[in-house]
């Protein structure tokens, strides 16, 4: 089971990197790894690098990138999400849509998210970084600030409410040229007029069948489909 | 938003329904329900009752069948998950594939399920149950005893491990006329000797690609994929 640690690419100076403190701890306290030890560093920018550390001491941790892969780029997925009641509901699907493959999550405020829920950045960042080191992603997904929705709309969104299938309106989206953008209410779904503001600005409306999801469910089940809708 | 209360076919005696005593607390004294008030019970047998409240006290719910509709059953759908390290990943891995739509949730002892890992079935079921309801379904999933991995093997199953893509291998498990069962294993995966008595058995050998999932995140993606796969 290999295990990946992250570094932004501001911690490499040439060949040189230094593991964020978080990073480090895990490295020599949890894994008790030492100078000589061999590790994969991901850069959350395409590199996948081997690093053989230099130096430790508790707490801190300094390699040598001795053989770099750059990966390509995802294609291009985002989960526009609105804030749940439950912290712990939202950040359970970002981390799977993450680790599913999508490159971008935006958080969304919308009529029915209630008046004081607030985006736990920090929190979801961690979540982020987590998936996409367990899922080996070398690529880090964008956490965008908290949005109102109807920034969201537009060719290439797909609203998930009542109407077609998601499969037919996915591969529509899918088909638009645009990044394709997946768009969850809150536990109560959408009102009546931001579905309609949706359709005005040209986003398309999908359901997911007859039964009733959680939105995370729906913002999973979305994400998996959209993901493998158009694997190689 | 549709509250739906869950009561088994025992629960009835001609038109008349006792809560179990669980369902009634939270009819009576979360959403304090008094005698005359509308609910719908579902049997888990696909009835889908309108039932007028006749009589209630606190932590006590009788009513009368007003309306019945007999659901149609969902298409078969069986997903076997082996045990995980930390029950709420099971856990949560069973409340998201009974809302996507599996009848029934197996759950494994494979190779590499950490020896003292039980079964707590009794949660398990709450989490069906209230999954059932979540998603407006009117048929229990059932949940089996903890079984033995080579038991769930054979034509119909596809087991999530390194191969051909899921979604050829799901149709071609689809199309056998038996119920799909799709096979995921605990966090280290399944070892070599059991993929191969999986294939000797007749079973599907099928990924999600190149990406590290969490064994609840395959349970989960597998089943989406499964179940859209074969919506009408």
């Amino acid at each position: 089971m290999t295990t990946v640690f992250y570094a932004p690419p501001e911690a490499f100076d040439g060949a040189t990197v230094r593991l964020p403190d978080a990073e480090a701890r895990h490295a020599t306290k949890v894994l008790r790894l030492r100078a000589g030890a061999e590790i994969v560093v991901v850069d959350g920018n395409g590199g996948w690098h081997g690093v053989r550390l230099t130096h430790t001491e508790v707490g801190v941790a300094i390699g040598i990138v001795v053989a770099t892969e750059q990966r390509p780029p995802p294609p291009p997925l985002r989960l526009a999400l609105a804030l749940l009641k439950a912290d712990e509901r939202f950040e359970f699907a970002v981390e799977k849509a993450v680790e599913i493959g999508v490159t971008e999550i935006v958080p969304l405020r919308t009529a029915r998210v209630e008046a004081g829920a607030k985006l736990r950045a920090e929190r979801v960042e961690g979540v982020v970084v987590a998936a996409m080191k367990q899922s080996l992603r070398a690529h880090r997904p964008r956490l965008a600030p908290l949005t109102p929705l109807a920034d969201v709309f537009g060719p290439g969104a797909v609203v998930l409410h009542e109407g077609a299938p998601l499969s037919a309106t996915l591969a529509a989206a899918l088909a638009t040229g645009t990044v394709p953008t997946l768009v969850v209410g809150p536990e109560g779904g959408f009102t009546d007029a931001e579905v309609e503001i949706a359709r005005a600005a040209g986003s398309a409306i999908a359901s997911l069948g007859e039964a009733r999801l959680r939105a995370e469910t729906a913002a999973v089940v979305a994400v998996a489909l959209a993901a493998f809708h158009r694997a190689p």
